[in-house]
């Protein structure tokens, strides 16, 4: 007998992303899909792309509290999921796609989230769910926050050097994202007219994914890291490219460091150790991480490279995987 | 009188944009398009663009010998120029676009551009063009060297920290670049099904523009620069973003840092200090470099951004503008 | 001693188009762009690519009223013109890039656009305004209104066969429009996600252009003239292609018909008959018209072909070329 | 026990399309991939997004003689299958995804596809593989020919009306395809500086799917339907959308056109009747056609819309719908 599942906050991108990978996942059965200005319509109306393949409609959040699912995932805006899910905890297993519960330093979440944190006790509850770190802690967690689309790509890039403790203190972080990342409201920063055919950095120094970089990076390394980390928007739909370059590794051969992330990653099903620079062409749709590490020699520089799908592994397709280890299935259940 | 131009090569991508602005340019006068496999063809056969624009035809190489423009452009690929150029030298103006004279360290040339150097001769008497270092040599020259389309964005992101000596020894540069850099021959990279949609990083740490950058940046620091260099290719087609992250810069404020570009680029017409992260957008078909500096106070990191069309500010809108300085014109002429 | 011009409602992307164009524009000054969310900053402000380049600001409309220029631009939403332009008739030129005073029979206005037209004394002053159809009367001409984006391209299209009495009462018209077409304020239809990697129809048998194209065609055919327009809107950010087939041809051969445009368009200076099919890449940033006429003999069908930029032979670049023959201007001033 | 299957033609476009659904086909075991220049590479090596799924190698298509696979497609370019399907033909079911035997006369395709064909005698033997017009003679076929891509949408889009007699003798198709359709061979057309930002038409009357469109359209018909095709290249990856207007449909109401629709693929799974004109965007990925339908009641005009992923409806979604029939699996195995 198949688990049951819902969404709430499903007509977003991230939302309706979960909707399709779940419709297709062999060991759940998907009861509700709750919205706010979505509901009272069909999933088909909202995303024509669903017609024929599920009748489900958006209901209202106001039917959310006789839910009767075994899982419910929060699929909410910032400062969305900290009212609802105190209502839940403990009663159902619970995976919150949103940031309000990644950072243990509610002081952290304040200062870069502008907000305030109103469930600062359920802090301590979240487990941080990026599986290739910690798939133990999550196969028995109750509530897993499932982490960012940037700090995916950036930690899975980074994590066997601050696992290894040969992460600098300091590191800056170059990192491209497709439009899908700021999601379906439009604006006119993802206006088609202006952001096709440009790129441009923004949020430079205060983007509210740094401290979460920084603080599963400082957890593996044991240390505090810093992490200059400047976002870029691409003009495409989908994706993540990370780019870190560091300086001094003069100790360690290219072989040396290949060798670290081939180990740390060896159970990883995931993440894909690619002999060239990875393209998001290659992950896209799929909940692949991709990393290639090239040294430049003249300049004693090691260049980690990363890809994801914003929307998959840095998203929907994580929090399926947390899902399943939450559930005890198959870590890639659903997700091949 | 108008000065009478001629382009050697000027069926690429960047041959075919130096038609367009010289077409336009007040004070010369375009006499002759010499070509390899489009000679016999009018401009407007090959382009359509130009159709009723001019009737330019590309003439054969072949021809060239019996030249009698006053002044020369040379848009050819690598190991080219320095082929031809020694016949002129002396006695014509000649700019060149291509990579063969911006080294000053031929075995730097042989290295990088997997070539040899067989006109090493003339390597002293090329002035690199770079108007906003050195437009006074420019002015007196009979002989500039274009520089490359990544070297623009990245010198002109970070010469006045060299000139200020504040430019570490080891920088990272990150750079993305447009389609059209890679030239009008199709290849598997930029196939459009390969190319759309999606992001990757080549050459890490072996791209021949590495000890352009250094080179530049070396003479202006005096001292010797050493870049990681990360070029990216884009899904657009035209236009470069270079990013670089600078840390322990906490020795001066952002407003130093600001005053200090202000300054060195106070008469360069084509230089914008925005203040805003640029966008490949508001320079795409001009002949502009925009350039905007954060700081990153938690992570006591200078980002400094900078955007320029690669066909334009990175390649033909500098050719003219180095142009207009070798012959005494207003720097701007034809380029507003 | 330049003729002076302001723009009504200078911040949309065609009002700012006619500000980079007027700009450059030899025979002209620039004085006054008044819009409205915009006014009180400068153009830079809001378009960045507008920095050192100019330093006119946006002013509120509420100083139109004391505008001395010579000529007035009209670049506003549908219905906003018909409420200011009584106020200047007959006191100054004027051009309307709007719909509001294009079409002769105000029943067809209201039908179309959803709204009264409050202005129709003025419907028989405004000269319809595509020079290659009634250059003569626009020279005259003290008020002009501006052709619409996709009836530019669609009229120029069929023009020599309506004038020739060839054209059937019935015709099919497919365009496709790049994104800049629905203006500059965010929707859903085109937020990047879901404009781009897409294409569709929209607006099948009720686009407001319908009627234009219809009395432009009837004009010059001398008969009722019915149109099914299809427009689609395409993930580029400019250009307008347009195909028509007609059927039952055999009459003709393409000889024949290539012979009719060649005559009609043989003093046209921004029509190009072109021996391919046109691409949209060659007429962006021009103000041409590009077109290709092809049979395909077993079909018996003639397929007519044309490609314009929408924002300038399809706006602003139409609009000054307007006002080039309406001040006795060279028709290519400013435009080449 | 599955079926096994084997591909020859595997690492182009459609070919690798084929092995990431059939990888995923719960009934059937992919056994060998036969290719050209790729062969002795992994699928990996060649298209990178495949590391980790399967560890398939192209394998020369020398070996195909001693297949042993109960299955065969064929993804081979024009004029290929025709020499080695005659091998296999009466040995084991054959799906051909090229063009080599869609036509029944071979006159046509010698007219259209520039090349003789050596296996005629197969011609009669070959059933046109549209599961929506033919599912039971498919059904018990041994060789079926897989419809084009362009011809896909056509046909589907106006399959109703040619059934119901309501289908002129003569009819405009315009098509509008992503440019993988071109498949992965690097040329001028489809280099991404050249179909970026641009779109344009080509072979206009002269495409080699024209005489298919007809074909398929006139069986249906019980009478000679000549279609005017005119297809389009557009700067997408994936999806081809299709616009036909037919006029004079006035004695059908839209309501009767769309009941025409709707009976005619009540039991057509893939095949959605959408309330809004189709966005490519919606079917990608998939292998649905969606179509809509409007009314053009000022012009007397019906306008069919119908759109698809060129890749999977168009190409190898198809094939294994055509495969599901030709094994007597679900007709939706493996695609869902």
């Amino acid at each position: 007998v198949k688990k049951t599942v819902s969404i709430v906050g499903a007509s977003g991108y991230t939302g309706v992303e979960l909707v399709r990978m779940l419709l297709r996942h062999p060991l759940v059965e998907l009861k509700h899909v709750y919205a706010f200005s979505s509901a009272g319509k069909t999933v088909a109306e909202v995303y024509p792309a669903f017609t024929k393949t599920t009748d489900l409609a958006f209901e209202s959040i106001d039917n959310l509290a006789g839910d009767t699912s075994d899982f419910l995932f929060f699929a909410l805006p910032h400062n969305e999921s900290q009212k609802i899910i105190p209502k839940f905890f403990g009663k159902k297993k619970i995976l919150d796609l949103g940031g309000d519960f990644r950072l243990k330093d509610a002081g952290e979440y304040e200062r870069y989230y502008n907000a305030a944190h109103t469930a600062q006790e359920l802090l301590p509850q979240a487990v941080y769910g990026m599986p290739e770190l910690n798939a133990g802690t999550i196969g028995t967690a109750e509530f897993v926050a499932n982490p960012g689309c940037y700090p995916t790509a950036a930690i899975l890039a980074l994590a066997p050097l601050a696992k290894n403790h040969i992460l600098p203190d300091n590191v800056s972080i170059v990192s491209l994202s497709g439009v899908s990342g700021a999601g379906r409201t439009p604006s006119q920063k993802t206006h088609f007219a202006e952001a096709n055919e440009s790129v441009s950095a923004y949020k430079v120094g205060v983007h509210q994914h740094t401290p979460e970089i920084e603080q599963a990076l400082g957890i593996l390394a044991g240390k505090k890291i810093t992490a200059a980390f400047v976002p870029h928007l691409l003009p495409i739909t989908r994706g993540i490219h990370t780019t870190v370059a560091i300086h001094i590794m003069n100790n360690y051969t290219l072989a040396d460091i290949r060798s670290m992330y081939a180990q740390f990653y060896s159970t990883a099903p995931f993440v894909r150790l690619l002999p060239e620079p990875p393209r998001i062409l290659d992950v896209n749709h799929t909940n692949y991480c991709d990393i290639h590490i090239a040294r430049d020699e003249h300049a004693d520089t090691i260049v980690i490279l990363s890809t994801i799908d914003n929307l998959i592994k840095g998203a929907a397709g994580q929090a399926i995987q947390n899902m399943n280890l939450m559930c005890g299935f198959t870590e890639t259940a659903g997700l091949a």
